[in-house]
């Protein structure tokens, strides 16, 4: 099963431990270290060496990846690393802007630089069929030499040379994720003390949010052309319209409209600056400074 | 062609000329009216007799459709109606305490009623593959006697008896929808200004909100249990750490963050409040006066 491809894991948080295991399970030469050194034990009793400091986890493999909790504890970790000729991958969830500025950090020290935008959960990893994978973006020719490798844990996407393009990715989707989530927070506090199953009720929602996510592609066109009356069934006029019915339904059921109150604002702002005839696309204009 | 069944529609915008089409194509004899009559005209020409008031309409047939404005149109256009032994079922959009209250008022009148929520806009009507359905309920008694009728322009969907439980669904699936499009907008907003194909991301926004929707079941589960950590991979302290990183990146973006924030006020709420080892359905519990 040994595979001879040696790789260093810097970070053995939850998810840092679930991307070892599936290393491990593939046989490769895993190295590890994890500022509180008591993680790295039970990794140990599967097979991979433990390295006391980054410094020597780092010397230990030409890729190097990092799954911190921060932008901040990657540079702490590795100030006293030497990353010329390394491979480094960066899994640490943070900002465009941080991973941008880590690249050129990591250029300045002699490696070459590919960040990670992980889209899934501890869980969801070593399990092809959770749906999950890590968006990537910088070096072309890292991801291309790790392919196979990278790809072990969870599936993978290429986003661009831009080192800022994973994170971006993977913010946009958490943060479209979330109102998805608010949406549905609302929904089920509308229902549930009313006699309706809630079990029943949940695919139904589902079965919605899906039917009505499935063709974003006409926002992507209407932003790239910008006529956003493109393709448009329900205008924004009429959408205005039935958000009284929505705030008066929450009103009757005893439900705070907070989470749907900013959204509305933006429509209304909208259809008085004289758009009526487009769909929503024109609050995506709302929200760039 | 001709199957003998008559029915009266009373409305005649772009959602009942849809559903006047699939009947009229099926074979029903359809007496249509119209506040405004010349909108009957092109259906008079494709088979319909057109009433020339509300209550000579209602006259025609035993099943009585209305598809108007509002809840106060309903009313004022059946004024003048013999409803005696008349089903009424009615699609106009509503609340769950109108279609309650219309209900007691048709009752009054001698009608059986039964209320509807179209989940559809008017091109999804007549097309089974658009996936659109119409949420019945109130007299169950109506639904059965009228099913085969009632599932000629889209699929149906009963839920209760209690009248106002059609429309109380159709606005917790529009409000769910509502956030959902909130976050996709949101999401746009991060990446447009930058060298990313619009085209390419808005398929990976549609994967990852249909991943995330697919078990909504979880939710209705915990509210149905009381515990609110069954089940929870990503906690709410962690979620909370997450937010940081989301609200940086819409400042590096420049993007508003006012869509994302009540959201993760009440996630904030939650967690102060000693939460933090569930999921983020206690913000149910918040909305709920």
């Amino acid at each position: 099963m040994d595979n001879d491809i040696r790789i260093t894991l810097l970070g053995l948080g939850d998810m840092g431990t679930a991307l070892a295991r599936t290393w491990l399970a593939a046989g490769y030469r895993l190295t590890v270290w994890n500022r509180t050194a008591a993680k790295a034990e039970p990794l140990r009793a599967e097979g991979a060496a433990v390295a006391a400091t980054a410094a020597e986890a780092v010397a230990a493999s030409d890729l190097v990846v990092a799954c911190l909790l921060d932008d901040a504890s990657v540079e702490e970790s590795l100030a006293g690393a030497d990353l010329a000729g390394k491979d480094l991958v960066n899994l640490t969830t943070g900002t465009p802007g941080q991973a941008r500025s880590r690249a050129d950090w990591a250029r300045g020290r002699g490696a070459r630089f590919l960040d990670g935008g992980i889209m899934a959960v501890p869980p969801m990893i070593g399990v092809p069929e959770s749906g999950g994978y890590i968006f990537y973006s910088g070096s072309r020719e890292v991801f291309d030499a790790h392919r196979e490798t990278l790809a072990v844990p969870t599936g993978t996407s290429y986003v661009g040379e831009d080192a800022g393009f994973a994170a971006l990715h993977d913010v946009a989707l958490l943060s479209a994720m979330n109102g998805m989530f608010a949406g549905v927070c609302h929904a089920f506090a509308l229902v549930r003390n009313e006699d309706i199953s809630l079990k029943d009720f949940a695919p139904l929602l589902t079965g919605w949010i899906t039917a009505m996510a499935s063709n974003l592609g006409v926002v992507a066109e209407q932003l790239e052309s910008g006529d956003y009356t493109k393709g448009v069934v329900s205008n924004l006029a009429m959408q205005v319209a039935g958000n009284a019915t929505l705030l008066r339904t929450a009103d009757e059921q005893g439900v705070s409209a907070e989470l749907l109150a900013p959204y509305m604002n933006l429509m209304e702002r909208r259809l008085a600056a004289g758009h009526g005839e487009e769909g929503t696309t024109g609050i995506i204009d709302l929200l760039t400074r």
